[in-house]
């Protein structure tokens, strides 16, 4: 199979959660055109994207609902259970332990560890939170998030990955190394704001230049 | 000006970091090569994203450090303070009001709000945490941050537009409908996991394809 780009699976992401709620509501088929009811996808979009993984609608009757949704949850990956650990046990950690939607997705968050030795020891939600050092192989981690300070990402990186990780998702504030069959995504807070702050300067500027017109 | 896209803007945010170490480590000037110092990211690139802005550097000399810092600054909208507020007083928006890096750039949290009864009138860092029915144009907030609940996040996004809020960004994992002179970005803690495990399921099933050959 061809190398699929990081917007197709966002956009795979997408259908999933429009077909798990078409299930709920009881529906039995969707159109290409409901799948893209989001800002930028185009129902052609959509039937290119699915047909890419083989899957292809009835003309005027669109796709079947289930089988569609069993289909993406395939691609996804989202057809077992990942074992996932959180290294940094502050806010966003929390935040992560808290949050009930990975558990219906199949993340399984099962481990936690702290730098700090006032935390290792102490409960977040049902977990002990742990010392980095006693991160093993015997874990089974298959995927680790970075919720720590900026300075200490590198190295937790590299104690995922030497612990057998192969999925890294990033909140620190910085770049991080990898080998070339890790897969690392990163979550910039700021710059996230710095995209609204740009889309708000420039709206200002463009606002300025049609007064001056 | 041409509309700007949103890969743009993210690598300006990167040689906007690459430029304020620069400063700090004293650097005069910076090779094109340099500034392009992350995967993905070609120095032909550079010059083409700093061309356009009407920014070049001098051949076997580069770009003056200290100058095109401060130009990209501008173009990011970063060289004034922005009033954000943040709903949700969870592990996400405490989070937001615990980070430092907010503030360096130029972001000044100024309101929290949430619709918890039990949390309304408690402290979060410096600020009360108000009744989100409190907040009104006389906030004078530039940006609001989701951190609710899914259920509670278009009507969240709604008072903000009302009150004068002209970007959001959203954290709470559902699709939200904002008028066009609003600029809304989200973060999608599910969507990043989902990203590792399609990668993690490819290589899986590539190394099952090799193994089978």
């Amino acid at each position: 199979m061809a190398k699929i780009s990081e917007p197709t699976v966002r956009r795979l992401s997408h259908y999933y959660r429009v077909l798990e709620e078409a299930v709920v509501a009881g529906q039995a088929m969707i159109s290409s055109h409901l799948l893209a009811e989001r800002e930028g996808i185009t129902s052609a979009q959509v039937r290119k994207d699915l047909s890419y993984f083989g899957s292809f609608g009835r003309r005027g009757l669109g796709y079947n609902v289930e089988h569609l949704r069993d289909e993406v949850r395939g691609i996804l990956g989202l057809n077992r259970r990942w074992r996932v650990g959180v290294v940094g046990a502050g806010h966003i950690g929390s935040a992560l332990l808290a949050y009930r939607g990975f558990d219906d997705k199949g993340f399984d968050v099962v481990a936690v560890f702290d730098a700090s030795a006032s935390r290792i020891g102490q409960h977040d939600g049902n977990l002990v939170i742990r010392d980095m050092a006693t991160l093993s192989p015997a874990d089974a981690l298959d995927m680790g998030v970075i919720a720590t300070p900026m300075r200490a990402a590198q190295e937790v990186a590299d104690a995922l990955v030497a612990a057998g990780v192969r999925g890294i998702l990033n909140f620190a504030p910085r770049k991080l190394r990898v080998p070339r069959e890790v897969t690392l995504r990163s979550v910039d807070m700021t710059m996230e704001l710095e995209s609204l702050s740009f889309a708000l300067s420039q709206a200002h500027a463009s606002r300025r230049r049609n007064a001056a017109e």
